[in-house]
């Protein structure tokens, strides 16, 4: 396998981390996960937009001007020769001797490379069982950073469950998955968290939030407890992997009928419509 | 230099970190650092009593047992030839294909590796003036875990402040700083947040509690709002590097007559006696 290092494409053995990245010692970094469909990167300039976000947020520099580093994407996904999968993009503030604040100058290091994916159809055509855990993260979960372990503990919960996803639970309010966002539909009302400091802005979720205009469901961007999240006639979860994945029973209670609802249906019909129109050369 | 990479003794630059090892990754690991005073691992049962609890806490196993860890710390240390600095030591989950669940089966990666580090002796006579800052970590930071951009942030906002550390409040209540734990004294009384899911709990801090014992406070491990620190007639800090050391100002406002008070040197002369009883070789 091959790997993205900053501006150069090597063979991934000849990666070498210093000790003291400070992605190794402090989880000082950030991340994106962009999806490959047939050879493109599916909505690359949202998943750039927000990696500066990040980068910004943390005050780390891009080791890279941002056009280039679409440019070297796209080399590597032609590299790899994978044409369904995803790039794991990564920038940390790079190598100093350990002390907590910023060291005076580093040089960050980016590393990317491409795996294969397959999109988890039945799944998404079945719906999952998802566990509720409570959210410990910390409260700058909008920065995608690699402070992951709240996120890890949560799903380490759900598989020891067998469930397919963790719902966190903050001071009695629906946040979002543990690596998804949360979409609750009541009516003709389709609720979910406001991107604030308390959830990630999921890429799928702001396409989401396109295709609903479309349909006759309401937004309202508001956070919901757990009780009314029970109640739901629908509930729906979404990334980059599992596109738009109905959620059929949380714990112990059924949702609706314990079947996918039929705007979620929708949703992921115009989902893929879209994922089509992207991809010029899929017949 | 050289490392202790798992059970070996290498060069530095032998290191070699898989990109998808965890801890770069997720933060997924655990560290300790421990003070070497005249080439003595000072506390070392405390540490590594610490660092097997966090490794339960997040289900690491160990990747050798605490005893042979303890030796080969002992041979990093006279390879080192440094005889007053610190040990940073690091275990992290091993390297998996990325996923967020714990992966069935990983080799843990153990790194450690010591620092000269001299005792801060002219902050530790004057004091230091700290900021204060919102605590927006995650609601485990009594494991050790990598997981630190919450305490990197607060670090740097005091570096960028002029200040010495950064005193972190959770809902208008005084938790621990951004590296260390904090100690007041109004009369003759101790106030220390307890030990819980709020705070990391330091070895030094528990060093303090037992030096207590032979002083007239008595110990209130208790949560003091901001405004009661305020008010205190002595504030210190407790962290392995700058051992005991006394808090003259808290952002704006002096405390006590913003000078070290009696209590806190008294604490601290014992600490020296105690760092002197434990090198057998000093003189």
């Amino acid at each position: 396998m091959n790997i993205l290092l900053n501006n150069r494409i090597v063979p991934r053995e000849s990666f070498s981390l210093d000790l003291e990245d400070r992605g190794f010692q402090f989880g000082d970094g950030i991340y994106e996960v962009i999806r490959i469909y047939d050879g493109i990167l599916f909505e690359w300039e949202a998943h750039l937009e927000r990696l500066v976000r990040s980068a910004k947020e943390l005050m780390i520099p891009l080791p890279i001007p941002v056009n280039t580093l679409y440019q070297n994407l796209q080399l590597l996904v032609r590299d790899s020769e994978i044409t369904d999968g995803s790039v794991y993009l990564q920038i940390t503030r790079g190598s100093a001797p350990r002390f907590h604040a910023f060291p005076e100058k580093t040089d960050p290091t980016l590393v990317a490379y491409v795996r294969e994916m397959q999109r988890p159809l039945e799944k998404m055509k079945k719906g999952i069982k998802v566990i509720t855990a409570e959210d410990i993260r910390w409260l700058r979960v909008d920065i995608k950073s690699l402070n992951l372990l709240g996120n890890v503990l949560a799903r380490q919960k759900a598989v020891e469950k067998g469930a397919g996803e963790a719902i966190l639970i903050r001071d009695g309010m629906v946040t979002e998955g543990s690596s998804s966002n949360v979409f609750a539909i009541k009516g003709n009302h389709c609720f979910t968290h406001p991107a604030n400091h308390l959830i990630l802005n999921g890429i799928t979720r702001q396409v989401v939030l396109r295709l609903l205009k479309d349909t006759d469901l309401t937004l309202k961007e508001t956070p919901i407890t757990l009780g009314e999240l029970l109640e739901m006639d629908e509930v729906f979860i979404t990334n980059t992997g599992q596109e738009v994945c109905p959620v059929i029973q949380i714990d112990e209670f059924k949702i609706g009928k314990g079947t996918p609802g039929i705007y979620t249906r929708q949703l992921q019909f115009a989902f893929e419509l879209l994922i089509g129109s992207v991809i010029p050369s899929s017949t």
